[in-house]
């Protein structure tokens, strides 16, 4: 039942291959890859065929399948030579589910010996509460800034983080004291600025977690943000007003920031693709710093195609195409987020191979690595944010809710020894990384957890925070992009899949998203 | 990848909980029998839920599942423990599918890890040309006799093979020159005023197979009734027009005879329910003999209850709720038919398993029993066929077909010692199927194959015919009453499952249809 003894690769390989077929309507690929002899199932709506003799007739009546995208690849082994895969997907016009037994045969080849399809419409059913969320937005305009009128990004609307400064508005920073002080911005920030002058518009200003320190979405002053994809919960922060703004299709684009997961974890919990460019690739300048090792400026969207749109605008360069040779994957590291979870990201990795051809390949993670990088990478946060903004909590008592200034004040505290020994954890985890990553790119769970409730109290965020942490200081403290795909889901609740490609290789880690589809 | 080691009896036992739990909307059964855990998938349409915890909520929330009545249960073993099991239900409207990936755990429990359900309405679509086939009927009313105007059968339109009397009318018997020597009935065969006298009508006198000695359904005379169910392909026979009437829906039950399958075969190429009562349990007065020794006269239906309710009025009794031990299945039997027709039957016969509770039952048939028996019933058929019509077939030249003629002819050669071994080997037959009964109910394939085309010719008739000999003359020769289900499919053809009971427990084998909805 466990597949770490199993042929995956082949397995993935001949369920890409099969995919590729359809999609082409190769009915000679497609009869190869289905168990010859009359026993051979295939199941849809109503019906059965039995016969690969059947089979085939009605492959061939049919005149090729609608186009499809693989979202999950559920993997069950049921022996040494027999899976039981169950396949999500994405259609033009709705969604579809496929079951396919899989079996080797002594000639070491994989055939479907069983298949069920089924499929139709899909209601998006986004929370209806989520529209007109006062918590999700500071300010809205119709729009509130133009853009270029023509470009690439024409008629995009973004939901700018309340930490980029849009003209001739202050930066609220998600806490009223900051807002009262802070001055009329003269200029917006470089990075909204190219997303203007390539057509884009500014919807308004969405909310923040206070500033950027948090990733639960959770704002004592303005409220938590509706999440649109999974009512009663947490939007996830700290880009959480652009996330649930998106989310809702009140805005196309989140420019928002990710520290520690700031972009990855709104991404995942209201089930957004995400980017967390290579450190320094996207200008941050205008932009309210938190701790500026680490500190992006990136995006958020409902679709990979505007993503990569909008990335392509803010890194002033075409997607490439370059491929790396594998995906890799930890079991140690996607098993730092809870079962469900686990198994939802594992699926989206599975789907994510077959979408590409990349095979998934396991790798090692030292045991006590993740509880290292997560120490080291709090301490440089902590303490670059304490640099940043020690004065304006030390000048606004109350001004923040406890939680957060808590983790500003514990950066006060850090001393240089302990600052040094940190930056040597980083470094190593630089290094090792680097190095992991010359074999391929790394996939591992956005967060640890869907979102949470938005009951679940200063414990239950905490809970939530301090696993994810785990997962998300990885790309933050080595500076590499990260991709967040949001295809798991654990019940309805959607949750991401990471993926880490080496530093500055932005270009060929969205490009990855042109084989995702829909356009 | 074969079931003969295999648990069949417990993973079959577990599929029936699970169906009657789903009935029942029981979810403390359904939740027993989803495989505990976060890996549990269960999908419906576009989605998928995984874990257990999240398919107990799903059904908890839905308030149960339509009404469903398995048809198919198709099973095929992936390992010693694991089985992938797929199921095809009617339902109160249209029809259904579900996969399901079962697995005993080491207690020896039975338990789905993987489901996949779809359904919908169906179009049945029968061959427009069903509808108006003049090859059907010879003669049709609108009604042709009237019945008792109220009674169990009130409203239902009979299909009255041409060996019946009717009142006023001459008996044909698929030959134009027994037609013209006819003479005119003084009134209606027993088995038909029954019928009238329960509020039936008769819609017409349905075409036969000359004299009733083919399987077909061909009449060079009056051509070849249309099958609404299987454009293209003979309907079977010798109940031909009576069997395509009752299919296109232009008759509600087939009244016909059967003494080597002429009810069973017409059943089963044309999807309808078809039953040959026990030897004598239906009086054949009035009706055009063949071979007095197996004649019986029995019905055809679209569905179950029909055919029960017309089966109650002619054996004057109502249906019977006495069930046996087991349902009996030879492997060897059933593989007299071809290998789709024979995995076809095997997923009826786990369907009927699963609707009665009824475990099924490997059993014992002498490699050499098919043959021999069926040699015998040709011998004893042929030799009083010609006794009874020999005298017709010499005054007739030309009059018969020429394969048929040579089935009579057949018969003059049978010597009194030929005829005598015959019915030596007959006895022994009855005797050990009377032994084999009193452990179950023997289930077999009705023919064995779906219906051929109109095209096979004369030697792909013979092969046909002398295929589904070996299956049709057990029931015939011991005189035991005959159940055929029309719920195999071959491609779109259907094909039918054969129940023999006890002689005399008919009503019993009826009543069976009673849990085989829809009422």
């Amino acid at each position: 039942m466990t597949d770490a003894h199993h042929d995956e690769a082949g397995l993935l390989a001949a369920v890409t291959r099969y995919e590729r077929a359809l999609m082409a309507d190769d009915l000679a690929v497609l009869d190869e890859l289905f168990a010859p002899g009359p026993a051979t199932l295939r199941a849809e709506g109503t019906g059965v065929l039995v016969g690969a003799d059947h089979i085939a007739a009605f492959r061939a009546a049919r005149g090729g399948a609608p186009t499809r995208w693989l979202r999950r690849v559920h993997v069950r082994w049921t022996g040494p030579d027999d899976a039981h895969v169950v396949a999500e997907s994405e259609r033009a016009q709705g969604a579809g589910v496929q079951t396919q037994w899989w079996h080797r045969d002594e000639a070491g080849s994989w055939r479907v010996h069983a298949a069920h399809v089924s499929g139709g419409p899909v209601d998006p059913r986004p929370d209806p509460a989520a529209a007109d969320d006062p918590a999700t937005w500071r300010l809205r305009g119709a729009p509130l800034v133009a853009g270029a009128g023509t470009g690439p990004l024409q008629g995009v609307r973004i939901a700018v983080k309340d930490l980029v400064a849009v003209a001739g508005q202050r930066v609220g920073g998600g806490v009223p004291a900051w807002l009262e002080q802070a001055p009329v911005e003269q200029a917006h920030a470089p990075a909204l600025q190219r997303l203007l002058d390539a057509g884009a518009e500014v919807a308004g200003i969405a909310q923040t977690d206070e500033l950027a320190f948090s990733l639960m979405g959770v704002n004592e002053h303005s409220g938590t943000p509706v999440n649109p994809r999974a009512p009663g919960r947490v939007p996830g922060g700290s880009s959480s007003g652009s996330a649930a703004a998106v989310a809702a299709g009140t805005a196309d684009l989140g420019l928002g920031t990710d520290t520690a997961g700031s972009l990855r974890v709104p991404g995942s919990f209201c089930g957004l693709y995400a980017w967390r460019p290579t450190h320094g690739a996207v200008p941050v300048e205008g932009v309210l710093p938190l701790a500026q090792d680490v500190d992006t400026v990136g995006l958020l969207a409902r679709d990979g195609a505007t993503l990569r749109r909008g990335a392509a605008v803010l890194l002033g360069a075409e997607t490439g195409s370059s491929r790396p040779e594998a995906l890799l994957r930890s079991r140690f590291l996607t098993g730092l987020a809870d079962p469900s979870t686990a198994l939802a990201v594992e699926a989206a990795l599975a789907a994510l191979s077959v979408a590409t051809g990349l095979p998934v390949r396991e790798v090692d993670v030292p045991a006590d690595a993740p509880a290292a990088w997560t120490a080291a990478f709090r301490t440089v946060q902590a303490a670059q944010a304490w640099a940043n903004h020690g004065a304006f909590v030390e000048a606004h008592p109350g001004a923040l809710s406890p939680s957060v200034e808590a983790r500003f004040r514990a950066g006060a505290a850090v001393g240089a020894d302990e600052l040094a020994a940190a930056r040597e954890v980083v470094a190593r985890t630089r290094a090792w990384l680097d190095g992991l990553l010359t074999r391929g790119w790394l996939c591992l769970p956005s967060t640890s957890t869907p979102a949470p409730s938005r009951e679940a109290g200063p414990e239950g965020f905490e809970a939530a925070r301090a696993g994810t942490l785990q997962l998300t200081t990885l790309a933050s403290q080595c500076g590499v992009p990260a991709l967040g795909l949001p295809w798991g889901r654990v019940g309805e609740l959607p949750v991401g899949l990471c993926v880490l490609a080496p530093r500055g290789a932005d270009a060929d880690l969205l490009g990855l998203l042109e084989a995702l589809g829909p356009a």
